[in-house]
C-alpha cells in the first residue's frame, strides 16, 4: 500500500500527461484550466486508494480516478455559472475568464469525456463502472436541483435536506470509492459496504462543514466563518434549530435570515447564540458523531484484512478532525 | 418491414410512455416540455428503421431511438441558451420559459440519461452503444464549437466548413442508423456502411439546407428564405462565392455581408445574384448531388435485400427532395 500524498501524486503525474490542449482550442483549454486549478484531488486519490485496498493495482484505477475528477471539474464549472460565482479556487472560474457559453459547452464534452474513459475498460468492468458513474451523475444533477428549489422554500425537512447533501456531494465520494473496488475486482458485498462508507462520510464531512462555517476556528477552517448565516444559507444548524426554537426564538431566527446588513457581525453572534440555545449546535454535533460511526461500521463487512480496515479508519478520522 | 410514419407512431407511443415528470420537479419538467414540442422525430426513426433493415425488431431499438431523441434535445436547450434563441418550434425555449439555469441543469440531465437508456441492453450492445454515443456527442461539442469560432473568423476554409457541419450534424444521423444495426447484431462492414450513408446524407442535406435558404421555394421552404443572408452567416453559398468571386466581387459580397440593413430585400437579392454570377450555385447545387450520390454508393456494401437497399434509397430521396 501506499499513502494518500503517493496516490495523489501519481494522480497528478496522470493528469498532466492526459491534459492535452486539442483542436478546437476554444473548447479544450477551458478544460486544461480548470483541471490545473488544483484542489486537493480527494476524489480521485480515493479511487485509487481503494483499488489497492482491494488488491488492485492504483495504476489500473488512473482512468477511473480522471474520470471522477473530470466529473467533479464539469460540475463545478456549471455550478459556478448558476451561482455567478467570480472565482474558484482564488482563480477566475471559467465563464468568467471565457464566458457563459464556453462553460456550458466545455462542461458538457468534459461529462462526455469522463464516460469515454471508461472506454480503457474490458467488459464487465466498464459497465459496471458506467453504471455506477451515470447514477451518481444524475443524483447530482438532482441534488444540485434541491439545494436551488431550497432557496426559496421556508418549508425544507430535515430529511429533504440530508437527500439534498447526500446527492449534490456524498454519493460521489462514494462512487469514487467504489469504482477502485470495481476496477479491482472486489465482492459485491465489499463494493456496496465500501460505497456506504464513502457516502456516510460524505454525508458527516457536509455536516461538519455546515457546522463549522458557523463554529470553526477562523484561523483553520479556511473559509469566512459565518460566511453561511452571512447568506441566509438554510444550512442544517439552521433547520435544526427551527425545529427546537420556541415560538419567539423561531420569528427571532426567521428575522434574521431575511436581513442583509452591511456590517453582518451582530447578527452572525445573535444567530450563533440562538444555534446554541436551542440546542441546535449540540444536536448537529451528534449527527456528524452518529454518521461518521455508521460509516466507520460500514467497514465491518469489508473482506479486507484488519490492517486496511485502519488505513480506511485513519483516512476517515483524518477527514473529520479538521480543527473545530 | 414498417413504413417511415409507423416507425414515428411507435416511436412517440414509447415517448409518451416514458416521459415521466419525477421529482424534483423543477429538473424534470423542462425535459419533458422540451420533448413534447414535437419535430420530425427523424433520428429516433432511423434507429427503428435501421435496427429492422437488418432483421432485428423495431421493439428492441425503441431505448436506443430514445436516448439519440435525448441527446438531440439535450443539444438543443444548450444551443438554445448559447444563441439566446426566443423560440424553438414555435415555442418558448426552455431558458425563456424557465430561466439559463434550468437549461443547463436539465439538459445536464439528460446527457447522463441518455446514457442510462443503453442499460437495457446487454454486453456487447450496451459498449456499442455506448461508445458510439460518446464519439458522437463529442464530435456534436466540437461542431458547435467550431460554428462559433466560425462566426468571428474570416478565413474559414471549405473543408473546414464540411467538418463543422459533418460534426454538428451529420455524425448524429449517421450514429442514429448505425445504433439499429448495433441493436440488430449487424455485420462490421454493415454498421460501418449505414454509418457512411447517414453521415454522407446528413452532410448533403445541411448543405441543401444551406442552398434552400438563399434559393428555396417561400411556400414550402418552412423557414425565412434569405435569413442566413440577413445574419450574414458564412454558410456554403458564401464560401464558395469568395472561392470563385473576382476581386471586385469578393469586396462586395464581403461589404454586404458586414452590413444589417432595416429592409434587407436589395441586400438579398444582391447577395443572390453574386451567389448565381460566381458560380456558387451552381456549384453549391453539384456538391450536394456529389454528397447524395455519395451515401447511395455507401449501401452497395450492405449485406441486405435489394429491396431493402430500394427502401433506404426512398427515405433518402424522399430527404433530398423538399421543394427547391
Amino acid at each position: 500500500m501506499h499513502t494518500i500524498s503517493d496516490y495523489q501524486g501519481f494522480f497528478l503525474e496522470y493528469l498532466s500527461k492526459k491534459t492535452i490542449t486539442k483542436e478546437p482550442k476554444n473548447l479544450y483549454e477551458p478544460i486544461s484550466y480548470i483541471l490545473s486549478l488544483g484542489g486537493k484531488r480527494l476524489r480521485p486519490t480515493l479511487v485509487l486508494m481503494a483499488a489497492e485496498i482491494f488488491e488492485g493495482s492504483y495504476n489500473e484505477a488512473l482512468d477511473a480516478a480522471l474520470a471522477i475528477e473530470i466529473f467533479h471539474n464539469f460540475s463545478l464549472i456549471h455550478d459556478d455559472i448558476m451561482d455567478d460565482a467570480p472565482l474558484r479556487r482564488g482563480k477566475e472560474t471559467v465563464h468568467e475568464k471565457w464566458d457563459v457559453n464556453t462553460g456550458i459547452l466545455s462542461g458538457d464534452a468534459m461529462l462526455i469525456n469522463a464516460y469515454q474513459l471508461f472506454e480503457n475498460y474490458n467488459g464487465t468492468t466498464f459497465r459496471e463502472l458506467a453504471q455506477l458513474f451515470t447514477k451518481t451523475a444524475i443524483e447530482v444533477c438532482e441534488g444540485q436541483q434541491y439545494d436551488i428549489d431550497f432557496e426559496t422554500r421556508d418549508d425544507v425537512t430535515i430529511p429533504e435536506y440530508i437527500k439534498m447533501i447526500e446527492y449534490k456531494t456524498a454519493v460521489l465520494v462514494g462512487a469514487a470509492l467504489k469504482m477502485g473496488a470495481i476496477v479491482a475486482g472486489a465482492s459485491e458485498t465489499s463494493k456496496s459496504s465500501i460505497y456506504d462508507f464513502g457516502r456516510l462520510l460524505g454525508l458527516a464531512f457536509q455536516l461538519q462543514d455546515d457546522y463549522l462555517d458557523a463554529f470553526g476556528n477562523p484561523e483553520t477552517f479556511g473559509k469566512q466563518v459565518g460566511g453561511d448565516i452571512i447568506e441566509n444559507k438554510k444550512t442544517f444548524l439552521y433547520l435544526k434549530a427551527l425545529e427546537y426554537a420556541s415560538d419567539d426564538e423561531k420569528k427571532q431566527l426567521q428575522g434574521l435570515f431575511s436581513l442583509n446588513p452591511d456590517d453582518p457581525s451582530e447578527k452572525i453572534s445573535t444567530v450563533k447564540h440562538l444555534f446554541e440555545t436551542t440546542g441546535a449546535k449540540d444536536r448537529t454535533r451528534a449527527e456528524i458523531e452518529a454518521y461518521t460511526k455508521k460509516a466507520f461500521s460500514a467497514l465491518n463487512d469489508l473482506e479486507i484484512s484488519e490492517e486496511k480496515k485502519a488505513l480506511l479508519r485513519l483516512f476517515g478520522s483524518t477527514l473529520m478532525n479538521r480543527s473545530v
